[in-house]
């Protein structure tokens, strides 16, 4: 299977949720970097709510995490609030494998933090409880998949959010599905079907503060109101320019110009894409899908 | 496509994510239904802290909300806070498509709140960018969707948990996947190709404060400690126990007991899904998923 370029292998970056590499740069400004948050928020200001506020400080942290334990209350707390997201028919069709060893986290998602929580779509348990009463239970479809994957990162979004609040920060990886997937059913002891590894969320404290916030792109393109809105010539144009616009923090990468590159997407298809082919045959994602159970056998 | 009971028909109930019905009980005290939501936490109290008050705090209002506008300043403030959430490659392949006509709403996930926030996996404004700049961009494989749902889902959750905190309610529900999936395509004007309706986040306000929390399982089956554990027979047993435990409020329905069932787990296996059998050939999500281009097509 020859997907992607050499830069998304998987050893040189994993795959980071977040923005990519949060550079750090001492000489930034603080008041600058505030700044700069504020405009690519854009609209009227938050109300002060400490919940408002504590989103609009999330971050991603790439990997430079102190080597220091999240306190065990702390991580309680985070795993209580985890679980109070929304689930489909109360039936919390997943599990989160809390794991402490650093060199297991690091094979199974490339990065080292206090902890990992890997969230897995997982209907094992309710198997278990449907056999032990005498039923039969088949989640054997993408459908059940589906719901669950949203069940499940429902769930890590709001572990990421509780941290975050706690004063822990944190980077959120689907790095897991990079290389040979196997390795995380190995190294965590998965059941091969109907547990599937979805994403990992590592906890921790940075060595330094990051320097600025990434920006996101609100607008057109992104929000729609009542219908679908198609982007007009002159939109994605601006949506260029958006990503060009350094005060918005959008990129992954601040020297496309240095590169030879006109504009960041330029480098973001080009480079960091390493361009884009039509996929042929099946993913490795698929075969472990397949092997999940979690694709609807063909027709017999 | 022979799938599930008349349990989980798209009209008799869509699908409700959060646990289900919500039984407005004025009998229950408040005080009754606060113990009980200590003792389903478990584990150290939180500490006071606001954020994790309001993830504390989450539940699902099922349709029952007022006809009352959320305001547009805190329509932006959710969906700024909703953006903020971590994304592969800060790349956003999402879109949501606010709602507020009322009929529309009820016509695409079956609820009617103040609005509509339609979470969709989306990479049309990735390929217009692509294309603009003479690049090809292929997100034609089920690895693509699954990473692009994340980003979807971590999205929409921090969208709700902001709304929580501005005391607006809310329903999180995959409703849109029952019944003729092209409805919502049709309605909302969605492109055919690599856009994908994944979950609707209806937000509003009940018409009456529900009279308890539903409670999760948060112990042995859900959180696992560095491997993944399997459950014991008597460990399956006890979940068995907790769901029939009404103190814990994990349940639907608190009435199987008067409908002839042992356990909770016998109504729900039995009657909420109706005997679950294996798939047989393709689900309608499939063959949309199909249709959007998010399975590989087969090798030629």
């Amino acid at each position: 299977m020859k997907r992607k370029s050499h830069r998304r292998t998987f050893l040189k970056q994993g795959a980071v949720m977040g923005g990519g590499l949060l550079l750090l740069r001492p000489e930034a400004s603080r008041s600058h970097a505030a700044d700069s948050q504020t405009k690519s928020a854009g609209g009227p200001p938050p109300p002060a709510n400490e919940t408002i506020k504590t989103i609009g400080s999330l971050r991603t942290i790439h990997g430079n995490f102190l080597d220091k334990p999240v306190p065990e209350s702390a991580l309680q707390t985070i795993l209580e609030a985890s679980v109070r997201a929304a689930n489909a028919s109360n039936m919390q069709s997943y599990s989160i494998v809390v794991v402490k060893d650093r060199a297991k986290m690091k094979a199974v998602c490339t990065y080292q933090g206090s902890c990992m929580l890997l969230y897995c779509v997982d209907f094992n348990r309710l198997k278990a409880s449907a056999e032990s009463l005498g039923y039969s239970y088949f989640p054997d479809n993408i459908e059940e998949f589906v719901t669950a994957s949203i069940n499940t990162a429902l769930a890590a979004q709001t572990a990421a959010i509780a941290a975050r609040s706690l004063g822990i920060d944190y980077l959120i990886t689907n790095g897991i599905h990079r290389g040979d997937m196997d390795r995380v059913w190995k190294l965590l002891d998965l059941p091969q079907t109907y547990c599937f590894p979805l994403l990992a969320l590592v906890l921790g404290y940075p060595t330094e503060e990051p320097a600025y916030q990434k920006g996101r792109l609100n607008g057109v393109g992104v929000i729609h109101y009542e219908n679908y809105h198609r982007l007009s010539k002159e939109e994605v144009a601006d949506i260029t320019r958006q990503y060009d616009d350094k005060e918005r923090h959008l990129t992954l990468n601040d020297d496309w110009k240095a590169q030879g590159y006109n504009h960041y997407m330029d480098w973001w298809f080009k480079d960091w894409l390493g361009g884009s082919k039509p996929t042929e045959g099946d993913t490795q994602m698929l075969r472990f899908l397949r092997r999940s159970g979690f694709v609807e056998p063909p027709k017999a």
